[in-house]
């Protein structure tokens, strides 16, 4: 692994996800936004280690990054041993797989590559897998940014008129291959002249919206103002916001969404409030295998990200920590689900399907 | 103002606020849980910059501390100008009821200490007027400890079984005269056997329940987890709450509250949960001048509490602060209103004129 400073281009979009030269680079979000260094990978288990320990985020960029780094991994192992390389990439598959626990993209980016390298001829006969591989992760990657440009025309649509919005973490270009899935709605309705403003959670404990959200929409030259998590139904409640934007981690066959601690309680003080909560998805991120949110692993990270920051101790030492990462929304309050493939209104098991089954784009 | 470094006794009451030897003794809260450092006063200026600075926070203990802010105004004038003390006194009152806005009872408390200096006889019978205001500021004090035990013990009577629960920014021992409003519940039922576990959310942007809340009840033995603000509904959701506990910074006539950001997002996710929000706090809390919660005047602080950490840049350059540091609860979110007149429950205007004639302690 190595270490490039690189300052990003003003105005350009950013590019937190790459292939260069063989290598995946992966801007490393831990240091923003104080720091903008690059990571180049040339190993799947470090690939696994950066998915872990947050270099990269965001359901969409943790599937895309996963399957640049299977491919790595297939380079690797057919090049070390080339007549059995299969069964090491399968476990290298597995290693990143369970990198992080919540995200369904990521299950669904390596079972994609998993199949593309089952259709390939038998490992006995010589080539690299790499090429292959490589094809299918790219096409992945510019899916996904197809998907979000998508979901920004479809979701930038249900906002009618200028107006302020809310969203948590963060759901952007850093987050997805590209644009982003709440923060690509938002941008698409900023084009069309529909955001006032948007207040943005700092959304503790790893602050993504603070130091990820905030940076992309300041560097876009949209209006945005950050508050306290606790302040957002204060917002609301003096009608500072019309819609909660927010995207999602994993999406259950009955439409409960799991997504960024926090999360749940906006759509709890929306629905009080009577505003409008949207998540924004591409399919990859529903898992119909999943039936309910009950059903949904959800991560708990260490205490250290509650008990200190930037090396100052903030709690008192011998304080036990709950931290669980992620929530679940229950369907019942998500108001629009808008994925690749057109939008849900109040989401539950049947609309989800006809959704699913759906490879064009409707807006039921 | 000198500082004195002391390490609390370990299973003593801490002591935020104390008289010694003529001077304001302050624990400065602003370096806990990692420092224990006091400082004394002898002006009151200094007094109200302490106040407004957050050495002192909470809205009893600010109360209190201005009282003896005044104390050292009143032996500062009658000092300086004996004969025509009472207009330079007046101004130092004017500067300390202006340090912070939301809190009431900073108002409550300067107003009994001016009627005790107006009681007192003309200016030119040349007693020094310190030693009767200073009987009364012991007597704010020592009666708002007094309170606290009192309301610990009907708030402790609503919780009738083993439970966990939740509270918010810091109610304790250290916002108040000693053992707490919120707090105080929670150890009086503590010492019942009715408390499973404490949750505490950290509260941002200033962390006073990751750096005072648990550092009391780490103190004091009692069993409790600190969470990110946004994990509250969550805790809810999986059963973990049975009651939210919180303090009060302005009580209005209608029973709407004014507490720390983030305390109305908890009471709309109890009531959806369908959990008891608790809220305790001494009348003098209430001001019954305040129609409702409309005409509470919210402080707003600087960006500089939410833009970084500790010397580390948690926000980008240029962005925009929105940073109400109180919001309003309406009062019908409130399920029991706790003051040392007796429990309101579900309070409105009537029955808040009827706890406030009450001299004496119900149960409503």
């Amino acid at each position: 692994m190595r270490a490039v400073e690189q300052i990003p281009e003003t105005g350009a979009p950013v590019r937190a996800i790459s292939w260069e030269d063989g290598k995946l680079r992966l801007l490393d979000q831990r240091l923003l936004p104080g720091q903008t260094r690059y990571l180049e990978y040339d190993d799947a288990d470090q690939v696994a280690d950066a998915i872990s320990s947050m270099v990269v985020r965001g359901a969409p960029a943790i599937g895309i990054a996963a399957a640049y780094g299977a491919v790595l991994a297939a380079a690797r192992r057919s090049r070390e041993t080339p007549d059995v390389w299969r069964d090491a990439f399968a476990r290298d598959l597995a290693r990143l797989a369970a990198a992080r626990p919540t995200a369904s993209n990521l299950a669904w980016a390596l079972a994609r590559i998993k199949r593309r390298a089952d259709a390939l001829g038998p490992s006995s006969d010589g080539d690299s897998p790499e090429t292959a591989l490589l094809e299918e992760a790219r096409a992945i990657h510019e899916e996904d940014i197809a998907m979000n440009r998508r979901m920004g025309a479809l979701g930038a649509a249900l906002i009618e008129q200028p107006c302020a919005v809310l969203t948590h973490c963060n759901a952007g270009a850093l987050a997805t291959g590209g644009y982003g899935t709440a923060l690509g709605v938002v941008r698409s309705a900023h084009a069309a002249g529909h955001i006032d403003e948007v207040l943005v959670d700092e959304t503790r404990p790893w602050l993504q919206g603070a130091r990820l959200t905030a940076w992309e929409l300041v560097r876009d030259g949209i209006p945005v103002r950050l508050i306290a998590d606790g302040a957002a139904a204060h917002a609301m409640r003096l009608g500072k916001v019309a819609w909660v934007v927010v995207g999602a981690d994993r999406v259950a066959a009955n439409g409960d969404v799991a997504n960024k601690i926090g999360t749940f309680s906006l759509a709890v003080n929306a629905r009080h409030h009577g505003l409008g909560f949207m998540v924004v998805a591409p399919s990859s991120t529903v898992d119909m295998a999943t039936p309910d949110g009950e059903s949904i692993r959800i991560e708990e990270r260490g205490p250290e990200e509650l008990v200190g920051v930037a090396g100052e101790k903030t709690a008192p030492d011998g304080i036990d920590v709950w931290n669980p990462v992620f929530d679940v929304t229950p369907a019942a309050l998500v108001d629009a689900l808008v994925t690749e493939r057109g939008v849900v209104r109040r989401p539950d098991r049947a609309s989800m399907e006809a959704m699913m089954r759906n490879a064009e784009t409707t807006t039921a």
